[in-house]
């Protein structure tokens, strides 16, 4: 099974190239980038450069190119599924090509994550091109659609638009408080209907490679500061997943942060509660908060009982994205603040794995019928 | 003048060596230590050993002990002002003392931070010892207390509160919307009864000096994470605070985090305002909504247009940590979500300076009749 | 293929676990720990939780304790073969536990990395215990002595003393160059009798899990220092290796650094040619010093070629710490200074990997029969 | 006196900014971009932002252009005195137009760091095109030449050639064991003719502010790594400086690393002593070897008893980036390898300070007759 990436010159293609090496049910790679067709990934990423030897079972996957960059034409040419790793408005034109050759698609950008043109031309300044082809889409967030893409599938090659970083994150946070499905394991919790405030901080990876001020190391070690408020990219896609999720509109103010790691988000999500007790002297948490609180933990972990990528931590672990690093985790603690009135959901993933290239190999894993988890079951170190 | 330092081994205690070796007006310093009497404090801290030559103009404020480190009465008895860099529960006793031989006192603890003993013993878990020497007591925000600093100075010695970094950063954040004085700047500002969130991510030079896992750079490189969720000490300061500056009980959700940085907190503060739009395809801040940001942003920058240490950062630039680092100012940047519906602060300060060391020289200035910033005008540099 | 973990509390033995949970020889793990049996390691080491659904297939290594840790003696029962990772002066102790009862133990502390008791003793500060046991040991440097260590493991169960994780990076970068074995692919280099001088800088992870003033963040980060100069144990250990290679005794000045990162090291070794040319206004590298150059990088890549592990760098390309982290290569790239006396080869480990916990899981390929390779073919991201 | 900066928006601009705003001697600021003319220098670096109220006094500097930046010659007829903080080749156009307005010119090229034409043009690539001028010129390392700027000054305007930051840390740390002058401190001293070795790192700032890989926090962090070996500007620069204090030319082998901090350079130099002793088996440091490093270390500290900006420091304390960070100290500790046979000098300074900016003013002091440490007193925080 030859796996193509276009974009693979970019750190999500990268990522996707370290992951695939592994993968024991890929045999082989076709790199392509539309920028530095020519080129070889090995002077641009020579972590990836083999030994003297050269005997690395992993590298024999570099096929007949070699680990040379090609046309991205080529490189759909030569795979049996493609992973677009592009900015936002190129996906459609690949997946048209590899819908016509019949195979799948799994496209990073933007270009298929929203159920209507409409807020995709909103928030990225242009419409779709290809109506069409967005039938045969979908929103690749396993855990919510793990259904759909099997069911899609079953039809044929398929296109998946796999979620942006923030948005994994921060729905995956929200998907156990806000899921009214009958029988949902969430009987306990009770939001009200103001808005879920999603904070989040991300490493500086997610600026991608290309060097710019706010890569500079150092214009961003030792410096935290928020971006785009009010104004990123994010922001609809992560409503109306959540909204999907709830079965209502829930309004969402989300603010991106840059912070000084590599890898990781961090979101802290605030889901107000139906019930609120104030007080100005309550001590630190009651104990019948703090029973309310334990409740709240025992619906989130019953809720991603099944999940293999979500583990919901025990009380007095704190999500922390060194923990998740390298790894296809979704890490989540669940917290009340003093008075018991606001849910306070600690949601760690690395950007680059569960938030982008991890993903979309469990999307790949689906779409292929592999194993969900294949590829991706190795443990993440402390550091 | 003689400046006292008790704690001078601690963090604040070297940060207040630090800036009051370049004040003009204190002449000479004392250092104690309630752990390390008799260890100096360049074996401690090299950072502050003299040339080969010995000539630097300030270290011949090290008196008679040198750099030796002394014992807290000998150091009251060598002062004319004295500063408290302890933990919580010591303040009172060398509070005491200053009283006693008629100098003032400035505690960087909590001791002195509450209005009543009720709320104190409920989060630190003692009562005060002496609650008379509260009556002589104000909490050190200049911005919020100056004048009342002056008039308790102009009775005779006082102590001072010296805020909580998060608080310093959380409170004068919120002042400009929340605050209801006649003729207050903020006519524009409509906040909603609801709560004010405060998610904050503090440098890692705010767990002390003492080695700790969470201090670990193994641990906390590369590495975000939320702690003491719903319990953190500094919650009831920033509900006292901010509900003082509104005139009404304001609730408070607060979230710390600890980041890879050394010096800096960053505050993101929502404060739900009146009214609410909502749609879930709005483009990124309507003309309206961002004329609405603007007014506000005015508004922010004409109440604090007379405070020396505040900057009200211009459109598009965002509050970041390293921007104040080591100097005493808080930065701040306004913001609306997309849906104008709640407004966003990004309040930046060094938590070892405006956050503690650098507002108790502020606070020093301000008792001693000097003027307000001495000491404290260096500009930051940007790395 | 059941393997034990002495030490598995530290970062040595959790890099252990980490590797081995992914090892496909490796059927189940015992770990145990000195200090704290009883404990669960997903208390110390959160990052290896399972998910909710817990069917991680790696996890089910975790054997009938589980994650528990247990006492060294129950540990080394239950294992096939067992890994030390513990500090100098506890390894003979086990080790003679494990041959007794038949299986091998692969020691990460000093003990067993030196020939004769005296050099031991002399930086160590004690004799060896059992020096019977050191006829059944083998310094564990695969580059060096595989031969050796298959030899050994013929005639029963072994001792392998893993290296240290200076003498890794160094010893292996002066090899091709002083190695004198006839036939050895290193004619175009003449080195000088003169010292070797050796200029290392290690990532902060080396100082171990327990906190410390050179490991606290506030401390290290944005900073180097040298330490331990003129003292460092590990100054024997690539002495004897360093000169065992040459046929000769090798002058050696080694310097260790610490410096802002988490994991690698970064080695630079100066070996004095024996021809000399030297010219205050000469130009950046002469053609004539360039071409010598690529001569002797072509002589380490040929002395390397079979080497699975050590990746010798294309002209342009420096060995650089990130590029093999969380791997277990090492990386070497060949220069000469602009006067082409000395050749200066800088060498890149991953301390906790090639560095300890790889090539210990190396040793343990090479002891069981294995693919020398197993586990260890990951390739390593960029960051 | 007026000081005009050429170059300000670059890091070594942007330092002199914030030196000279807090310098008590200068009163007036004229900012010059070549590339940038028109820009404000706030919004390029919001750090020098002025409060709301915007009376630190310090801002009052910025004079009728305020804080736009201004074309060159603008600048240099609005001055008293100027430096240029610009790339190699343009430093003499500006020191001809400042000569013939009678002012000094400050340059922080490699412009006038070079006696003699030729090496410059070997290692820069062009001659000098005004070799008149650098008769009016001095190598401003004033630990060197300082009586040489005073003389010339007294003769009228003057060319600094302000010293490279590698050279300055290097050349320091070499001056005590090197220099030959009859009566200087160092008779225990016995170099032997081999090269120095000097091997060094330099944080990340001195890759400038233009974007770029190597400047890439995704990059750089948690990484190290040589560059330019064999092949760095700074080399001629070291090796005839260190020839001119040693009174014979001095061999030397330079080698760059790039590490994760943000400033400060940290050089280790090996000098080969007179004497060798070596064994294989000697304990580290045998009390003869302690006390021969302890008389070096006196020696060191002679030396330099008249210098206000060199701490030799004592016993057991290593040169570290972090405790120079944003001061004008250059702190050297002394070394002996395991055998007594090689000094080594471990030499760290600020690399926008000292190695820069903090220079550049030391020089203006000396020219402008003002006290040597004027407005370079400050103590460095330890973080």
């Amino acid at each position: 099974m030859i796996a193509g990436i276009i974009g693979a010159a970019g750190y999500a293609g990268a990522e996707l190239i370290r992951i695939l090496l592994a993968h024991p049910n890929i045999t082989g790679l076709s790199l392509a980038s539309v920028s530095k067709p020519g080129e070889n990934i090995t002077s641009l990423y020579p972590n990836f450069l083999g030994p003297v030897k050269g005997n690395n079972p992993s590298l024999a996957k570099f096929g007949t190119a070699g680990t040379l960059l090609v046309a991205p034409e080529d490189c759909i040419a030569a795979s049996d599924i493609v992973f677009g790793a592009l900015p936002a408005g190129t996906g459609e034109g690949y997946a048209k090509l590899c819908l016509e050759k019949g195979i799948s698609y799994i496209d990073l950008s933007a270009d298929f994550r929203f159920d209507g043109c409409e807020t995709y031309s909103a928030w990225y300044g242009k419409p779709w091109q290809h109506p069409d082809l967005h039938l045969r889409s979908v929103y690749g967030l396993p855990e919510l659609n793990r259904n759909r893409i099997k069911e899609l599938t079953a039809a044929g090659p398929v296109i998946i638009g796999n979620p942006g970083c923030y948005p994994t994150a921060v729905s995956l946070a929200c998907y156990p408080a806000l899921c009214q499905n009958p029988g949902a394991a969430n009987t306990c919790i009770k939001p009200s209907p103001g808005p879920v405030i999603a904070d989040a901080i991300s490493g500086v990876s997610g600026t991608g490679r290309e060097p710019a001020r706010n890569n500079h190391f150092s214009e961003c070690s030792d410096a935290v500061s928020a971006y785009k408020v009010g104004a990123h990219r994010h922001t609809p896609e992560i409503n109306e997943t959540i909204s999907k999720m709830a079965g209502r509109f829930v309004p969402l103010v989300f603010t991106p942060h840059l912070g000084p790691l590599n890898r990781g988000i961090l979101a802290t999500i605030y889901i107000p509660l139906a019930t609120t007790t104030e007080s100005l002297t309550a001590k630190p948490q009651s104990k019948e908060i703090s029973e309310k609180e334990a409740a709240i933990r025992n619906c989130y972990a019953a809720f991603y009982k099944d999940e293999p990528f979500i583990r919901v931590l025990p009380e007095n672990i704190y999500a922390a994205t060194n923990r998740v690093r390298q790894s296809n985790y979704c890490d989540m603690s669940v917290h009340l603040d003093h008075t018991g009135s606001v849910l306070i959901v600690e949601s760690a993933i690395d950007n680059m794995v569960k938030g982008a290239a991890g993903q979309a190999v469990q999307n790949m894993n689906i779409v292929l019928g592999f194993n969900e988890t294949e590829g991706l079951n190795a443990l993440p170190a402390l550091f």
